[in-house]
């Protein structure tokens, strides 16, 4: 759609991001002409690249190209992607290189209207994210985890249509977070959402619930989360910037029925500014 | 250069790819219009493919596009990247997505003549390899960790040129492989190579010198590594498809001076057909 500011859907063979996933993304709701949240979705482009050590391109540059795309798809998925750009043969990265900014479109999924009220079913993937504190976080390229953990929910809903996530652990039984998307559970009125210093994708929802919890003086704790925690859990819900809010109301033998504090939160994430 | 049998050197910025990273990939060595051990790579790329479920492009449609580009460029690096394809949005892999063919070509690094006799220095990179063991051993384009330890060496290379290679260890201080390399140990006369199961890449070069040892009778284990046990050994060797085979004569403080095995092995991996 636009690479480098000019229209294509083609990238060079040589780009990183091709080779080795060198590279960033985001993914963004357009409504109306206007990508929710543009700042802060550019906050954290600016965090992940330099955590890869790449030049990430200025706010003006992108906002403009931003613009165009919006100016002809004013609804739907936006998605950015930031890569290195090209170099010479090899993995160490040059500092010269100058970064590929790709922008694509898609239309909005077609999900269940009933989800973000009623909520959802999911369940625990087999497979376990590694950890790698020094990539932890960062909405990166190299997705073949989400890939690996796709294919296995994809292959569980042929048998089950209801199922609308997987849940990822990591080595050592913690819960993560969604193929997805990223985890809160309620417990006796506060938050807790899964520490991602060593593996995870931090994602700007998340960023949002726990800014929602700081401006309504509620506790939200940062921190390992067992999956026998969650199944306790009073409410559990899952976040991205597509589906914004959506509970869960059936995870292995637990149902949950009501979500006041989901409902809450996602009724003043619609209202928030930022 | 050509990209799905069409002259090219671009690919759809939707090819998963790019994307996730959602692909695998071979380095192979030219000389005088041949591809090296073409036999062996097939089978890897077919194997890496298999591990993520990508359906591998035949021999007889590779060997023919091999031969149009070693027409062109009959020495030096040839590169096949073999993805996924194009696919709807969101991570699910399609199963009818039809995998994308990329070959491309670089010049032959410009090494110093004298690595594969008299050895090069290496050092151990800080980056750790994370376990996953779903894509353990796999040559697949998640290669991050790999550009970040590249990264480390290329800053170490600017206050000592004689740098050759970082080697890379995982959380828990095995010893697994370099930044571009695979590993031997020689150990009283037996050969020692670590342990893939985890994490670190099972390079074409790893396999044809397990096979040597096969071959001449010469014990090989394969094994967790210590650094310790590393820089004890009698020998110590990275092998890969470009550089064949380079002795490590500096590591840390220990320092080595002969080669005897290394010598041996190189003379005849030079001379075995496959």
């Amino acid at each position: 759609m636009l690479v480098n500011g000019v229209p294509g859907n083609t990238i060079s063979i040589r780009d990183r991001g091709l080779l080795y996933g060198d590279g960033v993304f985001r993914t963004m709701r357009a409504a109306q002409g206007k990508a929710l949240h543009w700042p802060l979705h550019f906050l954290k482009l600016q965090h992940d690249c330099t955590a890869l050590g790449i030049s990430c391109p200025g706010e003006v540059l992108l906002r403009a190209e931003l613009d165009r795309v919006l100016a002809q798809h004013p609804d739907g998925v936006v998605k950015l992607i930031v890569t290195r750009g090209e170099g010479a043969r090899g993995y160490t990265p040059s500092t010269a290189a100058t970064p590929t900014r790709i922008w694509d479109f898609s239309p909005l999924p077609d999900y269940p209207a009933e989800w973000p009220t009623q909520g959802i079913k999911a369940q625990v993937c087999s497979l376990r994210l590694a950890a790698q504190p020094r990539l932890a976080g960062v909405k990166h390229l190299n997705r073949l985890e989400n890939v690996l953990a796709a294919a296995e929910l994809s292959a569980a809903q042929r048998h089950d249509g209801q199922l609308a996530e997987g849940l990822l652990l990591d080595a050592e039984g913690h819960l993560i977070e969604g193929t997805r998307s990223n985890l809160f559970l309620v417990l006796q009125g506060k938050l807790v959402t899964p520490d991602l210093s060593r593996c995870g994708t931090a994602g700007m929802q998340r960023g949002r619930v726990m800014a929602w919890a700081s401006q309504h003086g509620v506790t939200l704790q940062l921190r390992d989360v067992a999956l026998e925690e969650a199944l306790h859990a009073d409410e559990l819900f899952i976040v991205n910037s597509i589906i914004e809010l959506w509970p869960v109301r059936e995870l292995g033998q637990r149902s949950w029925g009501h979500f006041p504090v989901a409902a809450r939160i996602r009724h003043d994430l619609d209202r928030m500014d930022a």
